[in-house]
């Protein structure tokens, strides 16, 4: 289950992106990436979702899930990186899920809260 | 921002992931991905990811962002399931952004309140 | 080795796939690519990676080498068709690889006698 | 069209690719790559898929196909790389590129000519 205390880390990630992607690409990771421009972000996710697949092979043969966890934590974070380049941030991918996962209870209220 | 009300679209997204990861594979989407096996749900993630940078560069030039969010939800959707093959889901993910993003009070919640 | 008899079939795959191109649509993969357009010349290229990527795997545990040599050419074939919607073919490809891999008396044959 | 003069630059580019793999990692990239393990050889397949993706989106833009040629040579030179891990080289694809696209005289030849 997703605790409670951590319901909120996607949104708080999404606004340190957000005010990262404005920053100094000499001191932020996320500056850096946007300074290199869309094709730079988009080589990463591509990157990532590469090596997930690979670490998924590997966890199934090692039963270890530790590699895999992070591999997919870096797909969904310059996922994320990716949404700032564009002025969008999680809240919009959330909304999608809800609405196509046919969760309606859920799809209504994200309908409802996102503009 | 993301909103409120939809901050537990993950939570509740993965406890469907899982349920109908146990259904049969004639009726649900989900059920029939697991039965193909992980190759299957992983050519997906491929496939995802690839359809997520073409909206990303569509995207840049039409300046409608509409088929890009759809995009990153269906990768994020297909991570979701490949996780469920793992009997894993999102609460490791956020655990781990969480972790690695450098946000100390978040890392410090999600340390305590996931296993 | 690569076979003197077939060391002409990437010219002449090139020159179908050339012809295939102006075709009807209805009878021809080739035709139909095109006719769908860019992006989906690109998804099938991303396709076909991940494939390669999961076969080797494969291969790396059964020790058969069937399904990946297939993939590989899948993944040739579509770079060939994607070459072609920019009116190239094969022979760019390989004045490159003998450029860049430091086959100096290739690197020089190739300059002469490509345009 | 693919000139006579370089039609043997992939079985030259295998051979070069084969004995390298054997070579010191310090001062050979195949051979770096060879050491390094199949997963970091896939990662660069997938790395370079992406980069074709890419190249091609900037190409049709642009006009200038150079960065695709690139790229293409790239994927293709890698997909060698990964073949050598496995003992194999280019002339079971260029045979199964064959087979595969009905060339049918080119087939009869390739069947004939590869053990």
């Amino acid at each position: 289950m997703i605790p409670d205390d951590s319901s909120r880390i996607l949104e708080q990630l999404c606004a340190v992106i957000a005010e990262r992607k404005q920053g100094d690409p000499e001191c932020s990771y996320v500056a850096s990436l946007h300074a290199r421009g869309l094709n730079k972000i988009l080589e990463k996710i591509g990157e990532e979702a590469t090596e997930t697949i690979l670490a998924a092979r590997d966890s199934e043969q090692s039963g270890d899930s530790a590699e895999l966890v992070g591999e997919v934590a870096d797909l969904w974070f310059h996922s994320l990186v990716m949404l700032a380049y564009f002025d969008l941030d999680g809240s919009a991918i959330l909304a999608e899920l809800a609405r196509r996962s046919g969760l309606s209870g859920l799809e209504e209220k994200a309908n409802r809260t996102t503009p």
